[in-house]
């Protein structure tokens, strides 16, 4: 492996998924509604906010303080009945930081209507409602909302980073008499240096190919649709809906959901490097769905609540499921047993 | 101890305190949002309902399906937020059986306000709106709502047994010749029987004076009130908030609340046979809360989730705080560690 020279290696950013709420439609004692939070470099995305997700953050190492971003895939119960009591609680915290809340046409008429219980509150809120073909600029990436199969206006999210520059060829800048320092870092920005002796050098000179960037798609509640398959194509992580087995697909497409099995067929189709299911109905533990959707599709986990994915970059590995990786440390009370 | 006849001693009705929400305002990891659940025989009675409260009772020994009262003390987020969600969670599980909400004044409008997520329920729901001085009959107690100092129309609940009959006393119903069997059951109801050689004997003669009934009263959010005194005057067991610590006692007039110390002094004034502490602020963990109320008032608890006060009938001992004696069983992720 070609190794950028000292002082250009930028550190990697980090970029994970912490499963906060793992059930569809209704909690289960393992499982709360659905709440999932992206977490890359400072940021903090959290799609969706089912009932209960505040204390799922407070009871993960992300805690409440820092989340600035709430994109809701659609605006049904179990996927948005958290967001007053967060919203609440943050006031009571004097909370002086914006948050602005990313959904569907008719997240600033829910809003309004909640604000019954919301009251008032000691910061901004800012509503953003999306559609498919929308984009929003990220520091890094972008997030890109798309349709899905489900409740009229339900989006999915991707979250698209930006391609990186390529390799640094330290040999090729050497030979140049490229001096290292500043002017080597120049030419990793993109830009075109002059040495002492007059000659130009560009960065198509000594940087390879650009590097793709990650992505990360999450559906929602949805039936199969292509439109979820050419939003993933290509992602590091799909993190789909998986309400029914197979032999409940017809009931799946009265509801507009998806059986394991569609799932991992959405994933094959888009070759994804990793399937995450989640929604998963309080009929199942979850391993029979994981069952299912791995005949098809073997790179397919069911994570639990507080199961994270980190997403390293792509030369550095696949994206891996550790089992309880956000979950806070011991408390007084938490998982003290019965 | 004088013991009934056989087949005369009914089976005392069993009484319990189930706590599923002991936090303040917001939750903590460890301490979910408003909710008590009330159990006395068949009957259960939810005494709010913050968020989360559906999955509370899940990961509780008495699950979700048998409840068919709520009763709000106040309006506020805090105690209200897990309402939505439970509701909507019994509709999709195809509930006929009807659900009754009791409240302050404003609790019809709030659920009301509240339709847009519940959306279309498969089951009445009543609210019945109530004031101080409205009495609920039930089957062997009442439900008795009082005036407390938070928010406009907040309220406390007191649930009171009925009398039940004085001890029978077997010696003097064999002295007077009243035979085992039927006349001593009608007797015991509180019936004249006629011997067979013509004589009336009166339950008066075979009974002792009327035993009281027992009384729990739940304050929901109050400051320090002579209503809250009155109403638990020798009550078994007081529930009252205790959202600060003496130290703030400024604060807690501010926002109508009590401190550990006030509730004590409440609870010695009323006589009651034990203070269980609740709405804890996420600042305290517990244990100080305790020790600022029992220098006042030595038999207060501040009960966990999942705790648990059994109230035997007054002759059978006090009440007793059961740590955790509400936990559902172990199962594969409930409580399985960090």
């Amino acid at each position: 492996m070609r190794v950028p020279p000292a002082g250009l290696r930028s550190a990697p950013v980090d970029l994970d998924l912490l499963f906060l709420g793992t059930a569809g439609s209704a909690p289960t004692a393992s499982r709360g509604t659905s709440a999932t939070l992206v977490r890359r470099g400072g940021d903090r995305l959290l799609v969706d906010c089912g009932e209960g997700t505040q204390r799922q953050l407070l009871r993960s190492d992300a805690g409440l303080s820092d989340l600035e971003d709430v994109l809701l895939t659609h605006l049904h119960a179990d996927h948005v009945l958290g967001l007053p009591g967060m919203l609440k609680t943050f006031a009571l915290r004097g909370r002086e930081l914006p948050i602005v809340v990313y959904g569907p046409r008719g997240t600033r008429g829910l809003l309004q209507a909640l604000g019954v219980v919301i009251g008032r509150l000691t910061y901004e809120l800012r509503v953003v409602e999306l559609s498919a073909g929308d984009t929003v600029e990220r520091d890094g990436y972008r997030l890109v909302p798309f349709a899905v199969k489900h409740a009229g206006a339900a989006l999915g999210y991707a979250i698209r980073e930006r391609e990186r520059p390529g390799r640094f060829d330290v040999a090729a800048a050497a030979a140049l008499g490229v001096p290292d320092g500043p002017a080597r870092g120049a030419l990793q920005r993109g830009e075109d240096v002059t040495l002492a002796d007059g000659r130009t050098v560009g960065p198509a000179e000594v940087l390879g190919a650009a590097r793709r960037g990650r992505t990360i798609v999450l559906t929602g509640d949805t039936a199969p649709s292509a439109t979820v398959v050419e939003a993933a194509s290509g992602a590091d992580v799909l993190v789909h809906e998986a309400t029914f087995l197979a032999e409940e697909r017809a009931r799946a497409r009265e509801t507009d959901h998806s059986t394991a099995a569609e799932a991992a067929l959405v994933a094959r189709e888009a070759g994804v490097a990793l399937l995450a299911l989640t929604h998963v109905s309080a009929r199942y533990a979850g391993s029979e769905v994981e069952e299912e959707a791995r005949h098809l599709f073997p790179d397919t986990v069911v994570p639990r609540d507080f199961d994270i994915i980190e997403v390293p970059l792509p030369e550095r590995g696949p994206p891996e499921l550790v089992p309880r990786g956000g979950r806070r440390g011991r408390t007084q009370d938490v998982g003290s047993g019965a």
